[in-house]
């Protein structure tokens, strides 16, 4: 008898849907628009109807599927329930509940950072571990914690907020969640790009970055054709994250960081930057700690929205 | 049918030994010797024969002992293993074969810190949450953190070593782990003490400090009277125990922090300086975690190895 899983990756703009069996094989992926009016009460109703058609066009029955795993943009507690999703325009309810009443399956919910590393860890560039720390370098920098295999979500669903940790005391600059010197300040895409306009204004020193836009991709293209100013803004970064991950090592002591997000396709190249600093300031005992890069890209979230209903 | 756990507290100088029952009351409590000689080879046996002894003693039935729990001053991982315990001369083993060898009782092992906290939350002042971060400040910076009841070991046993968070990026002095700037230079007894004695020296402000030994207890003590100078201390202390619990919200977001050691003997005063700080720094998402006292003192090491068992 075949099982089967949907897994639901809830994003700002589309909200990417899979169907897995219980090996976590995709057997069809596809999207659908976020409708954020009225305060984003049309999005479960509309995953709700997703998955019913699925149902449908595939001829499942109903006793066949396992649950439901859905990974949403915001704080979510191993409960299922979500403290606000401001850019859905959601406030505090039970994901698991809501979406479980509309598909009357059971269903799993986990902060979409913390699914992804989930994913990772499970059918990405951290297999084998049961313990990461993965690190999502976007836009800004997300986290999620996995130890033993499970998920820490947290007590109000803040677990792995870890481009939220505090590491430079002299930032005059406020982040997004209104502190000043947090890491995603310096080891974003944003913040990279940042550093490297900073760099660029304090002298004359040359530099392709001179030409064109700046970008965090455009930094490490750089680096890798051995541009010195590119490489000067690369060990800031590299200080930065080093410095993050360390205190993350601290607290838990991974075997593993799997580095994510755009920032990652820049490849081995990032370790270079990242790997002397974190063995800089890490205790000692936590030292031996691997990185790798994350693998699945865009599919994380599925993936770990499957293994959340299959773990 | 009674059921009966051995709880075992190696430190560097005593081994603490409980007896429990299988509810964690204490049927009997008692100490003997580490003996540290010829890389402490004694005393893995020395603790056997102690709980052979007691078995005697009781006329307790082997089958109705549960099993044995033991907290190790050195990094253990979730199998048993220590990796070196400096101040008993232990390289790297599995303790807990090798104590269930010796007593032929099942055993479980954790790190010293780690097994407190569990006793703190079971037992102590953490109890009725289930995810808490237990800071203990003695003359070092130690911790213990436990997720959904389950303790953090960590990939090398470094789980917890929240002491060697990086708090201070212009420290000249070492920390005993080699690093500068750790939280355990500020915010252990030790750290206290250095502050005040610092601050002293700055000039000629007024102090009751600058009457008998300075410690950690006259700086509190001076704080409660009014005392401005020790004031200030406690505000640097608070401003880095607060920066440093905050980035350990980051990671795993806890219910609570349970504060113990020696310098917490304090009271609920420490809380004016560490929470304000710790709300300035944590991320938004994680401001409402609670901030408790330990309870247990000195006996918490073997409510958590009972803990251990009984989990």
């Amino acid at each position: 008898m075949a099982q089967y899983v949907f897994a639901v990756d809830l994003g700002g703009t589309t909200v990417k849907l899979g169907l897995f069996d219980s090996e976590g094989n995709v057997l069809d992926k596809w999207e659908i628009i976020t409708r954020k009016e009225n305060g984003g009460e049309q999005i479960l109703p509309d995953i709700a109807k997703s998955i019913a058609d699925k149902i449908g066009e595939k001829q499942i029955s109903k006793e066949d599927i396992i649950g439901v795993g859905i990974g949403v943009p915001g704080p979510v507690d191993s409960k299922g329930t979500i403290y606000k999703a401001a850019n859905l325009g959601w406030g505090v309810f039970n994901v698991s509940e809501k979406l479980g009443e509309l598909t009357n399956l059971p269903v799993k919910t986990g902060n979409d950072a913390n699914v992804a590393a989930l994913g990772e860890m499970w059918k990405g560039g951290g297999q084998g571990y049961s313990s990461i720390v993965a690190v999502t370098l976007g836009t800004g920098v997300g986290g999620g914690v996995i130890i033993e295999g499970r998920l820490v979500a947290g007590a109000t669903g803040a677990g792995g907020e870890i481009g939220h940790i505090h590491v430079e005391d002299n930032e005059l600059i406020s982040c997004g969640c209104g502190n000043k010197g947090c890491l995603e300040q310096y080891a974003s895409a944003t913040g990279i790009t940042r550093l490297a306009n900073e760099r660029l204004k304090q002298d004359d020193m040359p530099s392709v970055l001179r030409e064109g836009e700046v970008s965090a991709k455009a930094v490490f293209d750089a680096v890798k054709a051995g541009d010195r100013l590119a490489v000067e803004v690369a060990e800031i970064f590299g200080m930065y994250l080093g410095k993050g991950l360390a205190t993350v090592a601290c607290v838990v002591n991974p075997e593993a960081f799997v580095i994510g997000g755009g920032v990652s396709k820049a490849g081995e190249v990032l370790f270079d930057f990242i790997e002397k600093n974190y063995k800089k300031y890490v205790f000692h005992g936590a030292k031996d700690a691997k990185f790798c890069l994350a693998t699945l890209g865009n599919d994380a979230g599925i993936y770990g929205a499957a293994k959340l209903v299959l773990e």
